[in-house]
């Protein structure tokens, strides 16, 4: 196929994502908004949430210029663009989370409302609100890269020299662009929501006695608002880094492989995963009674399948017959086995993930257990099954590795990783599904609706907490991958052919990356817990001073709590953001590339570790107490409760601060990396 | 000077140390045991450790056994002498275990006699019994290898091709023994310290409210034991392997520089290591009133600086004034820089582990500010000092890498670790100081002693906690630069010349490494826990079915649970170890030598974090919950305190289970390599 043609399906393919997002969203909006009140409290959760979102953005931009401006500085040349890059991919990102978050907030209440009527309807339109997101990441990341890179093509020519040595290096700025907006979205997000989260729990629900959403609860608002801006637009900034990180990987990796055929296919299996995934939303539907996990996993599934199907003629059409790489010969066949192995790894340890975290298995059963002996036992119970539960996803990580580079090189690497994240709209529209059905429920029970009503959101919910945690696990995975397709995209860049840990100082570097997920975990951590005393504080204080707020009939300050979150957050994020940027670029000025090579190593491995540990022991404490809420060892209120929820909060900045946040300096490490590799030469 | 004499001299100084600690525990067996009571007691918890080590020693002798076999029946020629050097290895680890237990269990009941007398008194028994441990360690960790290496250069000769053909390779067989030895010793001691502490508390203590060490407790028999067969046993292991794995890796390292004289250099400096050891030993001494951590500072800091004074001339007698390594040129003042590169970050790493972990510092205060607003925050904040505290120590040590390397090259890494654990006699020495001191009250205790007794004891015991801190980092600090030196000689006797983490293969394995400390972590929390849970429900029984116990008129059955605290000990200890020992075999085996370079890799880094990890949130929230009982925050009984009790029990496992065992399973995993390197060429 003509590659201008071909460029100009993937950016149509792109915009066919965006309709189906606008069309979805409009769709959203006809549906009835429900009771006044109901609207007002919808109304409040949207305006913290996009009050806390401009806000953002409005330090980011002045982050996002300065760099830009540092980039255009330092830069020699042609690669002056990479400024250019850096903020088309920063706007993309901040407007996939925008768009995103708007119509998550929207779909909240009207989740809500249609759960009056059934299972089926509330599905629909929390679903709905979900794919918005979705199709909104993959459809401005693939429109983004397709359209620089067709100007980039048209200005320095499409011949592997202008590629190797313009063309890639000057997108990849795309990639730091979208690094950097989903940094400082998933860390102030993840302090956001656990701030309000632990602040709202520890007064309202232990202190005062009230139930959780409760409208009395000033934190409450707050509260909900993190689920939107944690989950929702830190969840989407994550894919969106690793979407488009995959497909530059692999495009780098292409022109390694000096065919100009395989740095066009990562863009044309973005296209395909893209009309794949709208397709997927289709089987996502139940019926009264049934189960919606099953009608999101078919759509998962599903759309993996047709991907894995349709790869076979896309690549056998697009890829050459066959290849050199590294002085060995592969296939088109040989990208295809790749692309299974991420697809295949990525599903094994989302279902790992699943199995580790989820009620009635024997790890969460186990820690449930564990309690009945007190807090430290259940502590050391879930800390037991996070460490444990890397083993697995780890061997399968190391499997798909090795297995997509026995199958296609280095390239097959980074196609691996695209295999998995091919699918990321259909993926990221269920991981968002969550947070909506979460949502719909708080506002269900604050706006003082039927109890059915909150029954029906909260089986929404139910099945909304696994997929999260079958996501997480995939976000990690797809990280890990993502994060070595653009490590060896900067040995390529930086002309180095071996980083040898043998030599001491590349050691040293390991050493330091490997440090790096431990000190950042603990900033972030820390930040979760100042955050939230500040929280604990303002609530206190409201519950104090406003007359008859206990009774319901004072109004709790609402907007006050949100503020406190949003400042807080915004404050606490500025320094482990600076660090994970400013990190590679001190290691390689110093160190020079092979101990910066050193340093994403090790940050990779130790990355990927904690991630794991944390977001894993975190969901399996989370779900150790909804298995006794449930019933069992006594159930709520019994001591084996109370030791549940100290493990359940111990797990909170654990599985929703840290954990995610270090998929995203891994990444971010190897993108720095890669875009300064060309300045350190 | 002539080799032979140079090896008499090494040889001569080690039998210095054993009959120095040989007079040391003559003079404690002459000193008065006490009461008969006390006598009864020391004689049961003397008993119970034995009895535990001959148990160990039964099941190790097996193990030895059989590896010695399959080392003699898999390795071709001259190579079978690597079984030999393996069981002799093993055994000098066993006898000095064997030995500095006995003494110790025999210091300790005589501490508490000699308390009656003073602080001075009781100091002196106790850091001589101490002492015992630490001189039996390093005298037959360097008489093993002086007379093997004698014995081998006797038969294959003393030149560069026999050396390394031969000697050198056959010689690591000792570390293997060793680290064999202290895998087995470190894993189970601390499962059975942790199981018996555990089930001692939260029955004894929590659930019955008698004070700890009480004689009407079951547990406390097995308590005490515990202090003896993990924190002298295993800790004695633990630096044996780490001291004779600096000596080979720096010998195999010379060899590689291409001169005989720079592989004795590393026999005499710890020749010399054990003479200022000796000497540092007399500067221990103190008044009534005075501080005996200054009695205990000046011996260890003391004898660190004799070293470094005594290492310059002795280098540059012995080692060439310049030799090439790796393509350049060093010299012989640059081995001494590596030197202090090594005695220098040790010290460093050692007081920044007591910075963390210390009464009164800032991070421990947290810690217990935190536990005001209960368990969960108290957990929070322990595990976010134990990950900030890993960035420190981790730039220091990529510090002393990269500074021994620009001196000395690779050799100079071997020598930075030589550096670190040249005065281990006298550092080993003030560790096993400490649970002397520990049971020693413990006894006091028990025996019902007068409390000006147990004041003293308290006051010694105290110290120990800080010394014990300090020397869990320089062990940690120790283990890191003796692994880079074994993962060094591993390399040269693979004679491969890079392991490229570019290449995906090994970077898979090096996360599976990575990995390794998650997975070898979570199997030893386990056992503590499962171990513990069969103590609780023993100390349970016997509570209900021994009547008058709590009274005081039943005696408790001591030693059924010293007898479950050593089975499960025994029975847990050996899945891990199996696990550390089978792991590089297999993955060398089907990943050849790169994949097995970039698994030691992995292992190496994580296992560093892991440790430091550990064990500093476990040594901060021990010191937090005492911080509280010394009256902050309530004091003993208040709601800050039950938390921090919480932190506290989680503790245990980390810093005395699964964190020391970490630093065993890194150097064991390099020294397996680097004994099967030659099979897999």
């Amino acid at each position: 196929m003509n590659h201008e043609t071909l460029l100009y399906l993937a950016g149509a393919t792109a915009i066919s994502a965006l309709v189906f997002a606008w069309l979805k969203s409009a769709w959203i909006a006809r549906q009835d908004p429900g009771s006044q009140k109901l609207q007002d409290i919808g109304q409040a959760v949207r305006e913290g949430a996009m009050a806390f979102l401009s806000r953002e953005y409005r330090i980011l931009s002045i982050f996002v210029l300065v760099v830009t401006a540092l980039l255009f500085v330092f830069n020699k040349d042609s690669l002056k663009f990479v400024g250019l890059s850096f903020f088309v991919g920063a706007s993309c990102s901040a407007v996939a989370g925008f768009f995103g978050m708007r119509v998550a907030t929207m779909a909240n209440s009207r989740t809500a409302n249609s759960a009056r009527h059934g299972l089926q309807a509330a599905l629909r339109v929390a679903f709905s609100g979900g794919s918005v997101m979705g199709m909104s990441v993959v459809g401005l990341g693939l429109l983004g890269l397709s359209v620089l890179f067709m100007a980039y093509t048209r200005r320095w020519g499409m011949d592997l020299a202008a590629l190797q040595g313009t063309v890639l290096p000057v997108l990849s700025g795309f990639s730091l662009g979208a690094s950097s907006i989903a940094l400082f979205a998933r860390v102030g997000g993840g302090i956001y929501t656990k701030a309000a989260d632990v602040g709202a729990d520890l007064v309202g629900k232990v202190e005062a006695g009230i139930p959780e959403d409760d409208p009395r609860n000033p934190a409450t608002v707050a509260d909900n608002v993190g689920d939107n801006v944690g989950d929702v637009a830190g969840m989407g900034a994550d894919l969106f880094e690793s979407y488009v990180g995959a497909i530059v990987g692999a495009m780098v990796l292409g022109a390694a492989a000096a065919s100009t055929d395989l740095v066009l296919l990562p863009l044309a299996l973005a296209g395909i995963g893209i009309l794949v995934s709208m397709l997927g939303t289709l089987f996502v539907r139940t019926r009264e009674g049934g189960d919606p996990q099953f009608a999101l996993n078919l759509g998962t599934m599903g759309a993996g399948l047709i991907m894995a199907i349709l790869a076979w003629p896309v690549i056998h059409r697009l890829a050459p017959a066959s290849y050199e790489l590294g002085g060995e010969v592969y296939t088109a066949t040989g990208v295809f086995w790749a692309v299974l192995a991420g697809l295949f790894s990525g599903i094994l340890i989302g279902l790992l993930t699943e199995f580790h975290t989820a009620l009635g298995r024997p790890p969460v059963k186990a820690i449930a257990e564990a309690s009945t002996t007190g807090a430290a036992t259940n502590i050391i119970a879930g800390l037991g099954v996070g460490m444990m539960s890397t083993t697995m996803p780890v061997l399968c990580l190391a499997g798909a590795i090795v297995a997509a580079h026995h199958f296609a090189g280095i390239y097959g690497v980074a196609i691996a990783a695209l295999g998995m994240l091919a699918t990321t709209g259909i993926q990221l529209a269920v991981d968002a599904y969550g947070p909506i059905a979460d949502n719909a429920g708080g506002l269900a029970q604050m706006a003082g609706m039927d109890p059915e009503v909150r029954e029906r959101t909260d089986k929404l919910d139910a099945v909304g907490n696994t997929t999260a945690a079958i996501g997480k696990g995939f976000a990690i995975g797809s990280a890990a991958l993502t994060a070595l397709a653009l490590f060896a995209a900067f040995e390529q860049t930086a002309g180095i052919s071996t980083i040898d840990v043998a030599k001491p100082n590349v050691l040293a570097g390991v050493l330091i990356g490997g440090m790096m997920p431990f000190l950042f975990s603990a900033l972030a951590i820390g930040a979760v817990g100042r955050a939230a005393y500040k929280m604990i504080g303002e609530v206190r204080r409201q519950f104090r001073e406003i007359p008859g707020i206990l009774e319901g009939t004072g109004r709790p300050d609402y907007a006050r709590c949100v503020d406190i979150s949003t400042t807080a957050a915004l404050k606490e994020m500025i320094i482990p953001g600076l660090l994970a940027i400013v990190t590679p670029i001190v290691v390689g000025y110093f160190g020079r590339l092979e101990m910066l090579g050193g340093l994403l190593c090790g940050v990779l491995v130790s990355g990927v570790l904690m991630a794991l540990f944390m977001s894993n022991s975190g969901g399996a404490w989370d779900n150790a107490k909804k298995y006794i809420e449930g019933g069992a060892h006594g159930g709520k209120g019994s001591p084996a409760h109370k030791a549940a929820v100290v493990g359940d909060t111990v797990g909170d900045p654990f599985k929703d601060t840290a954990g995610p946040s270090i998929n995203i300096l891994i990444k971010l490490m190897c993108v720095v990396s890669l875009v300064i590799a060309p300045m350190l030469l």
